[in-house]
């Protein structure tokens, strides 16, 4: 049975235990939902005054060149790109990840339209971050032109839905409520030898996964800057397209950003060569700023390392679990495998909302998910291992002694 | 002959003149690109802070209830409404003007499908701002249901432009470039009365006129909060939809923001009821909530009273203008009569831009736009009569001893 003591121990030999100092944790907070709203590095709040005080502030118009507003989407792509296997000038950050999802679609679509006309079956996973199945069924009813959502069920009815008439496959590489993740490099073989294309959202994996974008050879990927990338609350999204895509279609939502001359004001539009054109509106500069500083503490690490110390983490928090809460009805959703598995870990408890509630009570913040999922995201740059400890212990004597049934940990007032 | 004097006695007598404190205005800087990117509120550095440090440094995931993160578009929203003649619930903050005009758009172009079918044209301005054309052209390319744009070259040539198969009318309430107003509830029923719907881009109303939406019986309309609504670099946009259009149409940006149970993981798309559903995605909070500090100061006034002063204000500047600078080729393209213009004033002058770099080493912070096009903004909140006769006595400095014909002030690094 392992100890605090050995967690403790770990802890010491950590190569990366010192980077929780570039982070404001709460006191009394043991921070187990860096998966939903990633916790904030030192540098934001003054990255952030810096914007507001001296860019907007006394800059004003001026900062758009002069604090580089124009160059930001693209200059915060290229610092991403490194986590995600991307290359330069193929990443942007902007808008959400929603409609990043919707610019990939139909830019996806488009192709195909051109490449293999009769392809008009998107598949999705029914299990897959629902405003992601949302975006393809909006995308479907406006375009009015016979396409079809297909939902696999999991992973291994893939292979029988990649029929000849899909034409676009959209996945989650890892998996929003079990933490699942897919084996990227062999999905996107698989739909490419099937005539389909893929897009990847890495909202629960860049950051926390290694992300073999270029390297599996696949076509789109969007995905979030504020849950494992620290960004900040609703800070901008990202887009990433294949350089061999990129310039093949005209994505629909075309605003001056994208533009090929975008202060020119011409009165036709002309899609700016490479990844720009996957910009759209105005930026929120102020939110968009804070990002870099999440993506500067993560760049100062090997992607290898904090997977390493992800997999640690998690092993260490199924271990305990085990161990220590084995008699409750806890039953773990996530993979064991580490291939197979992102960065965090997932049970069904008969009252999970309770338990979740009754946590959160006693600082461990994790979330919970329809139907009874506890979810405990695993950020491995601000936890250690007498992190998880403390974490599993609190869990124990929350299920031991019974305190999650209590009224107020019943009400559903929360909105997450 | 109007004298600085005058001016000053002017100031002495305007009741909105002590609004000027709640800004951060630069020193030695007189700012007339509030209609490009508003001044800063002085709250906003404060409200910035609490959202980056409490919000999200300290409560973390759980200010999406605490703090009231998921309110906060419709929140901001009903307070904006106060200022464009809106009703409660009738709009939100959210995204960009871009992706709202593309929402706009397309419930419009459906509701038009279901009640006239045979309505397959756009129509907007060739001088409306660019980013509008570039969206409904992105729109039209991406239905290939066989709509297509319809620019028309004035106000008086949309009346002949109305014809039986004109679904949607798109227009800016005041134009970027000229700052021409149109009379929007003569245009509106004008449209009405030929079968088609209007979306109104507010972007260079909202805040600087009296907008009137409901009172116009409009449809659509969408907007900045960044220009003279003072909401900071980029701030997110804001939507409204008339209460008798909101639920006909479930637009295709269907992000989980606008489901009808955000938080219940539904595996298909089910739209809230009323504006909630032209939400789409997470937005960002850290630039979405200072919006709420330059609200608060423009709520403290009424519109017609910023109004008045801005007329005042521009009135003024086309004065001194043709008083102090008549022998230089400045051509006034802003009309002359009130109802008729927004809160900038426009010349053209041949060396335009050389113009406006050599104000901005002065400090009188315009902007110019092609082509040939020098752009002052009025903004009633921050400005005064004094600061009106400083600006034109510069330009006349400027103009009379021809300092605008130096090397770096035709040096096009600019990109705004």
């Amino acid at each position: 049975m392992l100890t605090r003591a050995d967690c403790l121990a770990a802890d010491a030999r950590d190569a990366l235990a010192s980077f929780k100092q570039q982070f404001n944790i709460p006191q009394g907070v043991i921070y187990l939902d860096g998966n939903s709203l990633g916790a904030q590095p030192k540098a934001a709040m003054s990255r952030c005054a810096e914007v507001v005080s001296q860019e907007w502030g006394v800059g004003l118009i001026r900062s758009w060149n002069t604090a580089g507003w124009f160059e930001l989407p693209g200059r915060l792509g290229n610092k991403l790109a490194k986590l995600i296997g991307a290359g330069e000038d193929e990443v942007v950050v902007t808008d959400t990840t929603s409609l990043n999802l919707f610019k990939a679609l139909a830019a996806a679509v488009r192709i195909q339209q051109q490449d293999q006309p009769q392809r008009r079956i998107i598949v999705s996973e029914r299990d897959n971050f629902p405003t992601d199945i949302y975006m393809i069924e909006g995308m479907i009813d406006l375009l009015q032109q016979g396409y079809e959502l297909r939902l696999i069920d999991d992973a291994l009815s893939l292979e029988q839905a990649l029929t000849e008439d899909v034409a676009v496959v959209a996945l989650s590489h890892v998996n929003y409520r079990t933490g699942a993740m897919y084996d990227m490099a062999a999905v996107t073989a698989q739909a490419h030898q099937r005539g389909a294309l893929v897009i990847w959202d890495l909202a629960h994996a860049a950051g926390a996964v290694e992300v073999p974008l270029n390297a599996a050879n696949a076509d789109f990927a969007v995905g979030c800057t504020y849950k494992y990338l620290n960004g900040g609350p609703g800070s901008p999204a990202f887009i990433w397209v294949a350089a061999r895509h990129q310039d093949r279609f005209w994505q629909p939502l075309s605003g001056w950003w994208g533009h090929n001359r975008p202060f020119a004001m011409a009165d036709n539009y002309q899609p700016a060569h490479g990844i720009r054109r996957f910009l759209c509106g105005t930026q929120p500069i102020t939110s968009m700023a804070m990002v870099e500083c999440g993506l500067d503490v993560a760049l100062q690490v090997d992607m290898a390392d904090i997977r390493a110390k992800s997999l640690a983490l998690t092993d260490l928090f199924i271990q305990l679990v085990e161990e220590r809460c084995g008699q409750h009805p806890l039953t773990l959703i996530t993979p064991r495998e580490h291939g197979k598995r992102g960065s965090h870990v997932s049970y069904r408890h008969p009252q999970g909302f309770a338990v979740m509630q009754a946590l959160i009570a006693r600082g461990v913040i994790g979330d919970y998910r329809e139907p009874e999922v506890l979810r405990f995201g695993v950020t491995p740059l601000y936890l250690g291992h007498a992190d998880i400890w403390d974490a599993v212990e609190i869990l124990r004597d929350i299920l031991d002694s019974g305190s999650w049934d209590r009224p107020e940990f019943h009400q559903r007032a929360s909105v997450t």
